[in-house]
């Protein structure tokens, strides 16, 4: 176990100079291995939880109290019942926020005179024993989410841990953009120059307020936990009420690496709330609240963006996500890439495609023309054969999240005519769960009521095929969609230079990520921490994109004292 | 006369990476000389104008319609007065926002593909060419604002046009952390590796909307213009009633260069008001414009954050700026310092100081220990002295910029003992121009009714001598003014190591920009472009600060459009 900060600083300084180097270069790279099998079994890496280990662990924690020695626990609260069937069992500290939130604000002068170097390898070390518990990590969030294991184990485990280093990185250059002092000296012709002393130190804003949410509890949460932390903030965790567990780990860890390296731990703290509560609305609008970050449903989001006024706050929320379907020269990959984005965690993704745009007249394809219902029915005999064998499809669809998806599904098959019908799927392990394939809705984009379907959110594994007049009208809709609903993802498929150059302007104009012609193994619902951006900050759907200069620059300000020299 | 871009960016790329250089050293630097006479005479220094020259330009101006070929004019408005006596008789086209905004998104598209280093070295160019009529903007300033001619021509001048490169080169740095193109490959295993190109372009967020102040037109208004500008967007320019011209010669040389170089001209235009119109109120929360930069009142930057939604919204508002006086090794330069501070532009600047803090035990000095009476008799001496020359008054002091100042001079006579009053000059060229030195008035910061004076902005040249039990109450009646009232200066004097912590400690929790221990040519109401931060955007009193990251990275988006490679 590492303690002093010299240490931490020779340990972590590397991943944090490549970290910084990657963000730069946008090349592929990460710290944090994401097969299972290299984190070892029985110690055979060492201070890390294989398989059997980190499931051992989860079981561990299961059916009792999550003690955090954090002040102010007035009580006890949890009732996370797992997508997969079983209750968690698990009860953790609540909080007084009038004792809770003041120690947060002490703890920070001394987090904040630490420095930007200091703060980002601790952070740095918080990761490293996050990633190091990845196996238990892992089923915390599949037994939250409802993600397939392997998902709960990559984007819930290295992926996540990506992106929180990715904000670290981004946080520690921008607070080292301006030196820590300098010196000034101004000439004033023949008589002496005029000279100054000046320092400069980033301080925090205040304590920042995570908001979790169900689906991506790590991966969502860590980017707005490390970037406020790395920047000298104090972090309240205010988990999901169904996603608890992935984040009261997460904040075991960091108060115990904190403690450690000599800061107090209630830097980062646990606000778990009972059934209704609604705390979230409460802590936003405190005065020590000064950053919220959030995901999750547009009305709440815009709330705090309406209501915490004397904070920061980034959210992202619902949108449409749209693939433009023009033309192509793999209409198998085609066919297999986008029946795998459809299917992937049953399509509960922020990112996952709803809107499949496709010529009425159909597309032209290196397998010859294929009419609009062609391309509908292969798709649906893609997503069907993807999922006709059934490991593979309970390794892809996990589980559905709450009964508002299920409802969905339902009533997305009375929206149009049923191209592929959901088929419901019994897990062999969890009996309990719910587990959906996804539904395939053919509405022609002509007709005025068919908008009421296709054009809000259906989130969940709902997708429309909407017959559109040509793929000029397709952009001009997908332009309209990203304007007013907002979108994380687009995608597109086009062999014409035309069609290309008109999605892409729209993207450009309307402020919206774009992934061409994927037909192998890069899915649109997917992006890598270090290279992508998740989502643009400048459509509907958020008001951040992952991650960027504006996610952390507003985190901290930076203060000057200067004195003659 | 250049045009071409290239060799745009054979002129400006030195002076855009020595900015670059300056932001990151913060050392002294700045290319455009503060003297006048740099500028030559008739024609002495090639484009640029002199004196004669520059004042000829102004008057040439008066009494006449200021032409600009912008889209949407529908009238003519203006009804300048200087603060001097005379009326400009200037008229400013009066848009149709309806005609106007379109026209401004229109060109958008052609400015974003141009790129980061286009558009900067374009805004050089823009900056270069005011530089060169630098006296022409001084005399525009001078009777729109009523600074004194020095100031008005460094402060509207190369200081204004430093802040404007400033935000420019920070905006060519933000836009340029992601590299335009990356190639992506992700390992895998035995199989072939994941390989995409990916294509990151910095877009605009829209129209960014400008709404300018009374009493430093181009110093406030430039770093929002120019951060806007640089990162894509257009600039609709929307000035003070009482100070158009400053800005509208801002808004011609903007739209000529941008003629020239190949863009259209409507990327920088003019929305000027009739009496009364109260326009920025409409045109903030238009769905095209996205971003707002604003510098006035307290109350209308709470409306503009509250309702402009749709907006990034930059404002910097009312504050109440302190100096706290401990104790000094040079009680000379002390008081003739804080003499100059309180009389330049006759305190009316946003960083003048209002409330000193001053021990009632008195304070230890190079010259002895010096009662609190007697500190305050001695700095009013010092006022008296430095004015006591009318002609060196006149260059200092300006002429007050409106009734509202010249109310609140007369009223805080009444809220305790004057230890120096308010006299009137008769400015010898400028007879209709009101002009007054300042005046200081003693309180005592226990009695609750004194608060009611100090404990709020009172603009102009006012100041507050407050006495205070010792040097730790001063620093906590500091505390709570920034943090309830916000300050863009704080100010200390002293000689204790202990002191001078408790200040810093204030500034750096509280979030406040600190100068300790000014005695010489450097004032707590002044900052340099490129080394000192214009305030914190941490505290009330602004909620951005000049310039740093936070200030250009959300004014524009990247876009990533990705494909296999």
């Amino acid at each position: 176990m590492t303690s002093g900060l010299s240490q931490l600083t020779e340990k972590h300084r590397p991943t944090l100079d490549a970290a910084l180097a990657a963000v730069r270069s946008r090349a592929y790279w990460s710290p944090y291995p994401e097969h299972p099998k290299a984190y070892g079994e029985q110690g055979s890496v060492p201070g890390s939880l294989g398989a059997a280990e980190g499931q051992a662990a989860f079981e561990a924690l299961r059916g009792k109290r999550f003690e955090l020695d954090q002040p102010g626990t007035d009580g006890w609260a949890g009732a996370e019942v797992s997508p997969y069937g079983p209750e968690l069992g698990i009860t953790y500290p609540h909080a007084d926020a009038d004792v809770l939130l003041p120690a947060l604000r002490a703890a920070m002068p001394a987090w904040r005179e630490a420095g930007p170097e200091a703060r980002a390898v601790v952070c740095l070390e918080i990761l490293a024993r996050i990633n190091a518990r990845t196996h238990e990590f892992a089923q915390a969030v599949m037994h939250t989410s409802g993600q397939a294991f392997m998902m709960a184990f990559q984007a819930g485990g290295p992926h996540a841990q990506d992106r929180g280093l990715e904000a670290v990185a981004y946080a520690y250059a921008e607070q080292t953009r301006t030196p820590g002092a300098a010196d000034w000296s101004k000439p004033q012709g023949k008589r002496e120059p005029l000279e100054l002393r000046k320092e400069f130190t980033a301080v925090p804003r205040g304590v920042s307020l995570l908001i979790g949410c169900n689906t991506f509890p790590t991966w969502n949460g860590y980017p707005g936990l490390f970037a406020s932390l790395a920047t000298g903030n104090a972090v309240l965790v205010k988990p999901h009420p169904r996603a608890v567990l992935p984040l009261a780990l997460t904040v075991r860890v960091a108060r115990e690496v904190l403690r450690e390296a000599g800061f107090s731990p209630d830097l980062v703290a646990l606000a778990a709330e009972r059934d209704g509560e609604g705390i979230a609305k409460t802590l936003a609008v405190r005065p020590e609240v000064r950053i919220v970050d959030y995901t999750g449903g547009t009305a709440f989001g815009e709330w705090l963006e309406a209501n915490a006024r004397q904070a920061q706050v980034f959210t992202e929320k619902a949108g449409v996500n749209t693939v433009v379907v023009d033309s192509t020269d793999d209409y198998k990959g085609l066919l297999s890439n986008l029946a795998f984005s459809l299917s992937l965690y049953s399509g509960q993704m922020c990112t996952t495609p709803q809107n499949l745009l496709i010529p009425r007249g159909g597309i032209d394809t290196d397998a010859g023309h294929k009419s609009y219902d062609e391309v509908v029915a292969d798709l649906a005999r893609a997503v069907d054969g993807l999922l006709g064998d059934e490991a593979r499809a309970h390794a892809l669809l996990g589980a559905i999240v709450n009964d508002q998806v299920k409802e969905r599904i339902e009533a997305a098959g009375r929206t149009g005519e049923v191209a592929l019908a959901s088929r419901s799927l019994t897990h062999p392990d969890f009996p309990g769960a719910t587990v959906r394939t996804p539904v395939i809705v053919k509405l022609d984009g002509a007709k005025p009521d068919a908008e009421a379907a296709y054009f809000s959110e259906c989130f969940g594994p709902v997708s429309f095929a909407v017959a559109v007049d040509s793929t000029a009208d397709a952009v001009e809709l997908l332009r309209r969609t990203v304007r007013e609903k907002g979108a994380m993802t687009v995608g597109a498929y086009t062999t014409s230079a035309e069609a290309e150059r008109l999605v892409e302007q729209a993207c450009l104009e309307e402020c919206a990520q774009l992934s061409l012609n994927l037909t192998g193994g890069v899915y649109v619902n997917q992006t890598a921490a270090f290279s992508d951006f998740h989502g643009s900050g400048g459509n509907p759907a958020a008001n951040a994109a992952l991650c960027d200069g504006a996610f952390v620059a507003s985190r901290f300000r930076t203060v000057e004292v200067r004195r003659p020299a």
